[in-house]
């Protein structure tokens, strides 16, 4: 089946309109008319290939919402019109410790939404900038907002989940004391999720304009970080702080913000290294410097629970297919409150 | 009371004989007469004032251990004639969440063994390459191994503790891959420690000299990090990886080693940065990179019962204290099997 989508040739080349194919449904396929998709940042560096290996035509898009259209005969879990996402993976290898787990996204054949080896045409995946995908049910996830949150739902699938399971598996709960590094569209996110979680959040921003939205996000408390006095003020008093920021930077600045045994976890990936982390602040409290990626498809769905059950959706500023370029533009500026989602019936 | 000790007056000055006087014990003190002292290389970092601020004259050495000569009115754990060992900590604020844990090694006030001020003469510690020193009876080990084993058991209560205390935070045990990085005075106390905790032992090395050494020191298995292949072979399968390199190298070439979750812990503190890790290689498989300085004063103990326990003693080479200079080049060079002791009674 033909079907319309966003994308790009070459690295060089602005997204356009693009004619590509899906598979019919398998047995244990779902169709998914998509209705939204969030605009990631990590689109941007894999549509230039700014990362090793993308594959053309690139198609990306991996924060993907939409109703069930079809299912292939042994699809046990979703019906024809229901509510469903597909986040970072459409696949894995389904038997090693990992996907056993829950945590297909440590698989070592994870299948990535887009740019990943597939036996469908064209020989790699293609994203949610599309009207239409098709995956197995294994790796769908239910929906539980109300329909008319759809288009904010979007960005849980990859925003979402990238905070939320180091939130959840560095155990952020009641009377903890939790920083957010970066109030983007990871986030706000991470914002949000950590105040639902129960624990005192701090948002550290280089912007001192982002002080008053900050707190409107659940922050309890916002550091500026170029203030000496107010990073002072809270030096070696976190349990937890969730980095955000993938622009290389000084990451001593926040390892001597964690008290002893506390632990910094990035979830954004530079381009070029950080400055190399001075090891005496990793030594001197027993800290912790980690990372982590995304999330598997158990945890996703307890994810989307979560939002749904607190009222929690992201900000977003809708826009059409024809916009993607220039929202990229703004992305790099970080000139977004807080995810660009798109409108599929924009591709017509 | 004037003593002999040997120490530097400069950056500059080799090592040579002094005299400095100790306090009278008081009421909760303990008055040591050293039997033998371990050559850390941290004592080199220091006495050379490589690292800030060192204080002159400069007597190092915190890998201390003799019987009790004498004790003050208040002392009630130990009594004269005791085998007891000193570490590196000699005080700390006894009321801060760290010292009520038994972690004053974690203690923003701790008070370290030599370099660190202090109300008695000449107005900062002098450590353990000395005749005698007097330190609260709260940071005073109480050593069980044989007698005859006491020089051996001097670079515990350093290098033992600071591959004991990691090993146990981070749960080492029964059915744990563990690697340790680099074979020399930290290095083979964290082998043969991590064998007798029941773990597999992996050691790591980038000289194939060494292999037959680290096999007979308790490691399962020994992988020479310059072979591709086998560091392939060995790929993402480790719980934990404890690095005692203090020299910068390449992290990412052990990171890469670690399972999903695992974590590498450093304990060797670089004179200057190791290159910047590649976070891609922290966010693929949440995997950690962490630091652990010495260990508290409980966990010391702990340490101490548990080598005695098992009969672990640390590989050393004893010299005279005349001998101290020569031998920090050969240190410096990696020429010790494992560790240099100096045996205090050449100091008269």
């Amino acid at each position: 089946m033909t079907i319309k989508a966003y994308g790009a040739n070459s690295a060089t080349d602005p997204l356009h309109s693009l004619e590509i194919a899906r598979r019919a449904p398998g047995e244990n396929d779902v169709q998914i008319e998509i209705a939204y998709c969030g605009l990631c940042h990590s689109d941007i560096h894999q549509v230039r290939s700014e990362w090793a290996g993308t594959h053309y035509p690139c198609v990306p898009g991996h924060e993907i919402v939409g109703h069930v259209s079809d299912i292939g005969p042994k699809v046990s879990s979703f019906q024809v019109g229901d509510l469903v996402g597909v986040g970072c993976i459409v696949d894995s290898c389904r038997h090693c410790g990992d996907c056993a787990e829950g945590l297909e996204n440590y698989c070592d054949h994870m299948v990535g939404t887009y740019n990943f080896p597939t036996l469908d045409s064209p020989g790699h995946t293609l994203g949610g900038y599309s009207q239409q995908i098709v995956v197995d049910e294994r790796y769908v996830l239910r929906i539980r907002h109300p329909e008319d949150q759809l288009a904010a739902v979007a960005p849980l699938l990859c925003a979402g989940i990238t905070t939320y399971s180091p939130l959840r598996h560095w155990k952020v709960g009641p009377g903890h004391k939790v920083g957010i590094v970066g109030i983007g569209g990871l986030g706000h996110m991470g914002i949000k999720l950590a105040h639902a979680m129960g624990a005192h959040v701090v948002a550290f921003t280089t912007s001192e304009s982002k002080r008053n939205a900050a707190k409107t996000l659940g922050a309890n408390e916002v550091v500026v970080s170029r203030n000496p006095d107010e990073m002072a003020a809270h030096a070696k008093s976190f349990d937890f702080i969730l980095n955000t920021v993938a622009a290389p930077h000084d990451l001593d600045v926040y390892l001597t913000q964690l008290k002893r045994n506390g632990t910094m976890t990035l979830v954004g990936a530079p381009a070029s290294p950080h400055p190399s982390p001075e090891v005496f602040n990793l030594i001197f409290k027993r800290r912790a410097l980690a990372g982590s990626m995304i999330g598997g498809i158990p945890e996703t769905q307890e994810m989307l629970d979560f939002c749904a059950e607190h009222g929690i959706v992201s900000d977003i500023e809708m826009i059409r297919a024809d916009e993607i370029n220039e929202a990229y533009e703004r992305m790099l500026k970080g000139d977004v409150k807080y995810r660009f989602v798109m409108d599929t019936r924009s591709l017509n």
